[in-house]
């Protein structure tokens, strides 16, 4: 199955075990909003400008590792696999390792 | 009884027991919100742009299979078939199989 | 009495008992909002479109059988008969039987 | 003493008892939004546009008999009459007997 | 001490004793909102129109009579009087006597 | 240390004990929103005009006396000092003396 | 690991134990928000202007040292360092010292 988004939205897949520092240990949650990383399988052409109409293109690319809001998306189950659908402005940051 | 649906509306038939994994499992549901697909019956014209008063066609057509968000839409019963009508932003991605 | 509607509102004489199936069953209600149908009896000019100023005539017509979202609109009592006031976005699609 | 509203406020006067049928029979209070009816007293010289800046006229004269939203408005006494200053988006017909 | 209103900010006097009828009888308070009458005694520049920048001189002068939303305003002590710092948008009526 | 405020915002020094009459009686706090005075420390470059992308100044001097809405604002200790970080919308009038 | 903000984001390390004054004395928490300091690690581009389109380069640049709202930002623990993602929105001010 292959998913096409549509407008701004962007489909990823998300990274497992973030939660936890670099020396290993796990981070207990906090009431403060924590984000996670994923990888990036589909992206949407892009949302259209209120003002001129135009297709704004999304400056993400499939194959891109970002940090996204947790509170953003929908999840989606494809062949098994749990995926997220985002609104590219729930992408808040790409990871450059 | 056929149903044209206004501005950037359209008219899903919801897929039946989506909610399950490719091995056949079936996911409990969870507080997180869970898409939904569905066959599109019927689009409507597109909505009318803010700024230039242009109609703007929807990226959706009748006979695609679309992903939507489970909280969006609104159920009608037509000839005894349960169908939705969404709103174009709620469709999340389109299926290509 | 004689109802003109002002800007995009349109005027609905609801039809009666749709929330069956065809084959007859009643439909219990459900947390889901259900839309419900209705004939249109009088259509205001449109509103004016914020970015031109020109006034955008609705797509509906007098005579027209509409689906509509059941919590918008305004109840009144004409001449002995509940009517709806609804605004055109509240209108879902047109029922073409 | 006289009131001159701004913007694209009206001052109207309430018609009494309208929550009734044409039969007579007193119709209970619901949940659901009921109008009431009211005849125009005064008009403002209407809203700006946002985009032109251009001053837009109300559809509504002095002397129409207006149906409107029960929750919008502003109770005012006037010389011990009890009267409503209304926003123009407020009124959803106009009564022509 | 002198107060310069920004924007399309107005300070009003508040007038008293206006809950009374004209033949002199006290309104209980309902749950409706009821408007109070002032005295404007300074009226700031006007606001800018988002669209074109220009600014726009409010409709309301030094000395004028209004009629405001209860629930507008901002008290402030200024020399041992109570006077409300206004949003020009919370004046719904000029009063003419 | 030195704040230099981002876009319309600016830096106000609280003004004390404002909330006692002329004649020195303290007014005792009501559900009302009362507005509080300051000084002005610092004033931000002003906010970008969303239409034309021009930079508004704003109407507000370093030295200016200010009178601001008590519900607005940002608390922050500079050197031992308490200070106010206000955006340019809370201030709602400068005082002359 | 390189974090690249997107839009008008920026990374931030927070500044540790402001929260006292110049004399040492620990300010405790009240009901109001306090703005907390931190420096500038990463700067997105800038938002796209609803109006034309373009992009708007944040007044931010990496090695700055800001006050931005406690309220604002997302956590996110890179190589065992708690960081903060905010919008440029919720920068107050910058501090130079």
């Amino acid at each position: 199955m292959n998913l096409h988004p549509l407008e701004d939205r962007i489909v990823v897949r998300p990274a497992e075990s973030e939660e936890r520092t670099a020396s290993g240990l796990v981070i207990p949650d906090t009431a403060k909003e924590k984000p996670q990383q994923g990888q990036v399988l589909a992206v949407g052409p892009g949302k259209r400008a209120e003002s001129t109409g135009e297709i704004i293109a999304l400056d993400i690319k499939v194959g891109d590792t970002v940090v996204y809001s947790k509170y953003g998306g929908t999840e989606i189950t494809v062949d098994g696999e749990d995926l997220l659908i985002l609104n590219g402005r729930d992408v808040l940051a790409k990871v450059v390792k």
